[in-house]
């Protein structure tokens, strides 16, 4: 009986380990698919102070990785690398891309880089192709808000390995991140380093608390999604193209059309 | 003797026909490109109007495609399509994109299409990977000049294919192009379109021959070239990686130090 409750403890708590994401993907090989950035930064949703001039607002490039647990882009509650740093401010991909290729050089943790073309507006998509790999699962990618001190939206690590499989199709909403960097409090504020750095936080309609701020809606309980991603695994059939479409909108704001 | 002459006569004409580009491509498989863009726009080269706020000088997302002699992006001396007039004025990629699926759906004429992060300063580079075809052995891409009109920079069907093999590298100088929808003089001019209209054409020295052109320097025999492109064939061993890099250097402005 002593050996059973053991073994029990001991299943009990493998189980709960924190292992590594990836280790679990035993998916057979290779997976496409195509990712979806949609722009949902409307006037009506965000009337406060929204950018209309010098510039409107609008989205940068997406910075995107395939990767194992072993590399980490950015992460809620901890402090952005420099490349983040200058993709939050500046829109610079550079320095980010080659963080990537280090890490890709000195420990394997990462598959591919993939990046989209910016959107020119608030409201608006933009799309690409990402492939991911039983050992190099997770997606991660940031877009930076423009105007703004060094706010981003983006996803850190998100899984598309079930099990054995690869997942069809995932939709995450996305709210804005602040990356520590700029003490700036609206989107247009003169860039004003933060020092020391501060850690990648969450701005919500009451955090940062203060009026002043861009995204301070205080008889909100929580802000409507400022952008949303769609990734939806490419069919072989469809691998004729090899950067395939699916169903693209002839323009990029109809979805948003209905939705606003 | 007379069939001697026809002989040569239709000789000398077969290999002087137009045919296409990628009808010559006898390479056995795919290949695959990096791709990186240096942005050369530096207040030492363009002294006249350069930008330096609201915005600065800079570059915007690159957005390439792979295709065959069926498919044109742009070509000089004709028309803008709509996708590359939004793409030249805005920088919006959208409808761009959505015309290169078309051609690739209808008349299996694009190959794939690639995509490289903007650039926030007149000088400093951007990279993405990208793959040839031996039916598809043509690369096109454009970036938006920023602050500009309508103007650009590219490549129109630069063909990596040579007979049997695959270049090694390629690089060209790229001087800026004007894609004749908005009627601006100067990076900064308002938004003025041009109707009806006109095709795209090189930006000069001296033309548009009017001395309040941004471009217009008459003591200069040519402009420097604005920006560069190199292509570099990815060896089959570097593809270990899936989006390998050749040696990027720290800091994307570093190769132009030493140029300017």
């Amino acid at each position: 009986k002593v050996i059973w409750t053991v073994l029990v403890t001991m299943l009990g708590y493998a189980s709960s380990l924190p292992v590594g994401e990836d280790a679990l993907c035993t998916a057979g090989e290779l997976a496409k698919y195509r990712i979806i950035f949609t722009g949902k930064w409307s006037q009506t949703a965000f009337p406060k102070q929204y950018p209309l001039y010098r510039p409107p607002a609008q989205w940068s490039s997406l910075l995107g990785v395939t990767h194992s647990s072993d590399y980490s882009m950015w992460k809620k509650n901890e402090y952005a690398s420099n490349g983040v740093r200058d993709f939050a401010e500046k829109g610079e991909a550079w320095a980010l891309m080659k963080e990537i290729e280090e890490a890709g050089e000195k420990i394997q943790s990462v598959h591919g880089i993939f990046s989209a073309p910016a959107i020119s507006s608030g409201t608006g998509q933009t799309s690409t192709e990402l492939e991911v790999h039983p050992r190099h699962p997770l997606v991660s990618f940031v877009v930076r808000i423009v105007p703004s001190p060094d706010w981003f939206v983006g996803i850190d690590s998100l899984n598309l390995c079930e099990g054995d499989h690869w997942m069809d199709e995932e939709s995450v909403d996305l709210f804005p991140y602040d990356a520590g960097t700029d003490s700036g409090f609206t989107f247009s504020s003169p860039n004003f380093a933060t020092i020391p750095q501060d850690t990648v936080t969450e701005i919500t309609c009451s955090s940062p608390s203060h009026p002043a701020n861009s995204f301070y809606y205080p008889k909100l309980k929580i802000l409507p999604p400022i952008a949303q991603v769609t990734m939806v695994k490419i069919k072989k059939s469809q691998l004729g193209l090899s950067a395939p479409f699916i169903n693209l909108p002839a323009k990029s704001n109809e979805i948003i059309d209905t939705v606003s």
